[in-house]
């Protein structure tokens, strides 16, 4: 590829899988350039009562940040050409599964990354998915073999 | 309106969430078109090795079957004028967040019908959300109110 | 034309003037078929709250109930072949611009019923207007003319 | 984000309110370039026919520099990654929720910003924005949020 | 095919081209819904200030009934399968051009409907176009092609 | 399903498959509506000429033909719920693969049948499917699948 | 704005009215990018016999150079954020109409470029377009106006 | 043309044919970027089962393969401007004319590279085409022809 490859890192924000990916991408010099959503997880979750008001019921707390993060995700993930959806072992989850769901209904290309353990329960997603990783080795030499010269 | 509107029931497939519904616009005459996935349980996880043969790694027979089931739910969903999406109290239920996530980006209205306990991990999902219903008689009320004459 | 004309009828809902095109429609046997959002002002206000639970917030109440108009009003606009867009004399009516800009970005034709006083205020909306009506019966005779054998 | 973002602020052209958010940017070293349409009022109403040629009806006059002005804002806006629709205290600004309809049609993110004295009557508006805004620091802190590293 | 098979016929309005294909679609028992533009010249050219109002640039009244027009032009040509265009002798006929660009831009398949002189200047037009007829048996035949059963 | 599936036929027309499908829809009542392409082989290859006038050149000849068809087919694809693509055992078949990545890129729902000795040549093909059938029976199968009520 | 504004200048190529515009963007030193198709006549028109071989059918010859000529035309207009439409006083140039046409179908702005004598003939294209200008400077001011900062 | 001109190069990967086009484009200065897929045959074939694990099934090892090279294939489809498909004497080739059907479906330009005696077999494919070259030289010219100033 002659242009370098926009890849956004969608799912999980716990552990250090994002940051592992960048350091791959780094090392191996792969035209690749990373975006995500706000990973801070505080932040993330505060935002919209933080700068649009306080609220009383927790729905709406959670209603406002969760659309002003959505700026965010939809504008990184219209602008990606390729996405990587991870589900790790904590919490539900279910705003990867619906990043999964935008991409499938766009017609964008994504990976998915999680372990042997969640295969039945993610089918329908691994199944509008072009691979499924199950380490961030793997996810780096997906991303060298599609930029490869 | 003076056309019937279509309504897909997406989601938990373990409760007889989709027969009250059906019961209720029965009741109430109300000139609504259901539609939703195959309700079976084994059916649904079974038709892809049972159908199109055998596979040794659970992965792809998961696969065939979530493709196949996939035929079904993207025609249903394309052709509906509305979707409830059903989250229960069991299991991950991702395919029904990935189905929220094709109606966000199809811009199609859906409404969300889940308990209190799950709305912070739903928040991305709610967001996207026209509505947010806990009772099978809140979506009744909410079909009622978008097809009065 | 050998089909149905399908209307929807956007704006104003304090005056009569969507009975008067039913009646007018229905006198000259045209071969439209007329669509509107929900026309009983307490309903469409109060639809959010009455439905789904009380709000204390005032923005939350209305954001409820907007949402829930919104299943209805997308759906008929989005399945309606031409819409007229009323503008009275009252209110702000910003929900009727806001129509209009979808229609604009939908490319879907549609029709403007305003009087003399608001052409400037209107303008952009009646840039991207197929034609300007100031009274019912110039809206009957542009139907009687797209409908014509 | 390691792109900028691009913003565009639509609406009201009376007040200062585009240079303070101007300011801010600039203040904070936020990543966001910002454009809007002609904010000029008398070349914005003028235009039509001081270039185009001089009509005797008004509704011709507004008519063609409503389009002229189109030209501009519709590029903008499809250009957009993010729109900001301001609502001030004078006259009907039919034309920003006008744009709001488009970006609504188009799934394109927007932030209202407006009083409190306007939440009933833009409800359908609000309903399809990701957030609403009551003062300009409140916007530029959505836009420092969406673009934090 | 088991349904029938919606044509528009665009472009001359003239002389009998259109009688002529609907005689033989009757004539052959074809499964084809034959839509058009309003056919009556006067009706088609006044309509604009015929219901709309007058005006004293001529520019203008023609605009007025152009956007008329297009109302049910476009309609129909969005619900049609099929479209054959019709460049007749007289006349530049730039609408029936804007018409193919048209359908050009929405891969909808067209015919064109033209003599052997005007092949080099309609050049763009055949190279969009699925077929280019220079008779009306030749659009019948066409025709019973694409519905055999 | 409480409606029909329209289920297009693409690809082989030298084999008795398409009748098969027929018969065992027939047999089972399955609310399946079949369509195809014209399967009369010199029909289909000669229609260009035969309806549109000689050519010299097989190239051209070929390219009326081609064109000619491509109305029908276009039209039930995009028309299609479904679409079952066959290769058979002679022949190039590029036609069939053409379709396929039509059905790709518009995101429509397509299961391929073909044998085993063309699954390495067909992978691309198969990776955009929704099922790979190897015989007329599983197609049945899948269908039935699809459909239950 | 703060971009430049790209502008592909359709129709006409036997006067040097893409010059003047050109002259006259440079002499204000607008933000602007020009483009347009091939202008040197007898390259456009024999393109197609002259690369991909000769023909004796005229209508092949005229087929095989449009369809050349639209690679570069298609891929400019879709780049294009304005498009100027020229009609001369000379031949058909149905081409022009055909480029209108697909604009108005992409909703993509455009504006025409024709004297006073041609309003009729042109009303459709005229309806489709943003504004009507007479002469190279009436288009140059709409230019510069689209970009003033 | 005032950027450079995107060029896919899709099919045929056995022959030089893409390091020729290459070597023209250099030779004669075009403003032309060229891209493809991973012309590396084995590593093409052998990606999925050496980066995501082993299979099986040859059907398995194939898709997964096929997959992986869709992330790049469909990427740089979607960013060209223009795509040319080669086909060869050897193999199947089903993948070209798979790419051509994308192309078609998305509405982006294409030529066809191929021998005489394919004219038949490729006749869908050549009739969604904008040119046939045979030769290497004449898909210079061509785009020689597209880029000119």
């Amino acid at each position: 590829m002659s242009q370098s490859l926009s890849v956004y890192l969608s799912g999980e924000i716990h552990t250090d899988w994002r940051e592992r990916i960048a350091d791959g991408v780094q090392a191996a010099s792969l035209p690749v350039v990373l975006t995500g959503p706000v990973a801070n997880h505080a932040s993330s979750d505060e935002c919209g009562v933080a700068i649009l008001g306080d609220e009383t019921a927790s729905f709406w707390k959670d209603h406002k940040g969760a659309k002003l993060n959505a700026i965010r995700t939809r504008t990184l993930i219209e602008n990606a050409d390729v996405v990587v959806v991870r589900f790790g072992d904590k919490y539900r989850q279910w705003n990867a599964a619906f990043d999964a769901g935008m991409l499938a209904a766009l017609g964008k290309p994504y990976v998915t990354l999680h372990g042997e353990e969640h295969v039945h329960a993610l089918k329908e997603v691994d199944a509008g998915a072009l691979g499924w990783a199950t380490t961030v080795d793997e996810v780096l030499d997906v991303l060298a073999h599609v930029v490869r010269p």
